[in-house]
């Protein structure tokens, strides 16, 4: 056992993409854990899409990561070490370990994981953060009725392709949005949609209206926002009266990029709104952590028995995690982005 | 009794804000009410704000006006002639007679209404279409709770000033939008707001902006939005956490104006949303009709004992609707605005 632990530093906020020099890699040596704490080393951590606005210095439901502070992220690993009664040596535990190879955390900040009811790493995906979001809006704000018709989109990551299945198991028709013929394969084959769009076919919002409207006969009920750009600016014209959007993410705007959907005007949406009656709603998973044991016990048994199907992409060490996590935001990956620190 | 009653048809359709010549006066045989039907003489005609977008070619909630055909109304009168069981001769009765003098209509498309309860001409207003609009919107959406603040314009129009007292009578801090310092006096001296700011003021949204946050230093968590324009600008950036926003009119769009807030980027706004967890929610009245009846209990006593205050702007006969229509567009009117027609 080394007495040094690495961790992943923002260097410099990016500007726009971010690049190899935002972050900077540095070592340090392994804190020992006080009183209530306990020391972890993590075997793998997560990589979001929502770590790109952590980057910056704008206000957001989070406070910006510090110049020289560790890159947030959730992470599980192996206790080393505990000051917790909950906790002994050899638990798997989920903590917001960061961008490191070991954490110390107070030991209610953690949450201990089951190896015999799934692999400890779901926890950073399909029964994690992103599981846990897709259903968390789905039921809180969804309102789904088989026979209506879903959009989503980044439908073969570790949200869309949860809401996806969701809405099929509830009889909806689901159509999704993805990056390349690869990823609109995984979404059909292995997710289980009935169409997904490649928006790399297209670059305006008109273009991808006429592809949506193809796949979208009767209109669109629900759209599950992830991305942005282009593909919402297809989708508002579509949206059928008392329809529901329900804002994720918008991965195409994190690095500050405007389109020709960006610059729709505020106005034209807002008639759309008020004609169709709309609800828009903005989803954060932690305005629902009341629910996260229901979340378990209804899709925990279902990942088991692969009723809920999953995907993870995993990249080998915490030094490649700057790249993996570029490639995330110009969705390189393939499903649930995780890294593989030990 | 004459034999010829007149109407108000659309001439044209409007370039903008309407003229004059996009209406015609015109004269016609009073019908004879078919079997089933009613025959109205109307005594008052409502004005509203949505009768502009009737007036478009556009794709809306409802159909366009043909030109040449009457302007669409809600109405009240007294029965002349009647083929239904439930009217009789005199009885006062609303509907959606148009612009005209007399109107024949089928006795299910008319309400009865008891001029003991309230003088009829409340169903135009305070206990008609835009009362209800009000109370379905902030019984449904609102999710008002005491201490909050909540914003709205068009102030003392018939909507506005319900959502107020609704919102004052809920323990809400209460901040009006109107144009001019009249509007204004009157919303605070006789609709008991807790202020109001006049619009006319400022012509930015950064304006607008500032003069919100001086009289909402806990920020915002409902705004009823009735105007759009730079109102809807000033407001956005003070929503607070998990605010909710009722869309129910934009009456500084209806005559397809553009103006800085139009050209905000949708991007910007799609932000806010997801960052403070909003709710936006697009109202009308006709979604919630099944709730007239608890509307009429709640509030119909409240108007008879003044604990809900209203206030009637009168034009005098069917010829001037036009000029009262178009001074409503610019906010002349003083409250409800109706036209006396018999």
């Amino acid at each position: 056992m080394t007495d040094v632990m690495h961790r992943v530093a923002l260097a410099r906020r990016p500007n726009g993409d971010p690049v190899a020099e935002d972050f900077s890699y540095e070592e340090q040596p392994i804190p020992e854990p006080k009183e209530g704490e306990v020391l972890v080393r993590v075997t793998h951590m997560s990589l979001d899409p929502y770590m790109r606005g952590r980057m910056d210095d704008a206000k957001s439901y989070a406070n910006p990561v510090p110049i020289g502070g560790t890159m947030e992220a959730g992470a599980v690993g192996v206790v080393l070490k505990s000051n917790h009664e909950k906790f002994k040596e050899g638990d798997h535990c989920f903590g917001m370990f960061g961008w490191a190879t070991h954490g110390c955390l107070p030991g209610q900040q953690l949450r201990k994981l089951d190896p015999a009811i799934a692999d400890p790493r779901t926890a950073l995906g399909v029964l994690g953060m992103p599981g846990f979001t897709a259903w968390a809006g789905m039921t809180a704000y969804g309102k789904m009725k088989a026979g209506e018709t879903l959009v989503v989109g980044a439908a073969t990551g570790p949200v869309g392709s949860m809401v996806g299945q969701l809405a099929k198991q509830a009889g909806l028709r689901v159509i999704g949005v993805a990056g390349g013929a690869e990823k609109c394969n995984i979404a059909v084959e292995k997710f289980g949609f009935d169409a997904c769009i490649d928006h790399r076919q297209f670059t305006t919002a008109k273009e991808m209206r006429g592809a949506l409207h193809d796949h979208c006969p009767d209109g669109i009920d629900i759209y599950f926002e992830n991305v942005g750009g282009p593909t919402l600016g297809g989708v508002i014209p579509l949206m059928n009266l008392h329809g529901r959007i329900i804002v994720c993410g918008m991965i195409a705007w994190y690095s500050g990029a405007t389109d020709e959907t960006g610059d729709m005007p505020l106005q034209k949406f807002w008639r759309t709104i008020l004609v169709n009656r709309l609800t828009v709603q903005g989803l954060l998973q932690t305005d629902h952590v009341s629910r996260f044991g229901a979340f378990m016990k209804e899709i925990g048994p279902k990942v088991g028995s692969g009723e809920i199907a999953h995907m993870e992409d995993i990249a080998e060490g915490l030094e490649n995690a700057p790249t993996a996590f570029m490639g995330l935001l110009k969705g390189k990956n393939r499903g649930k982005q995780i890294v593989k620190i030990s």
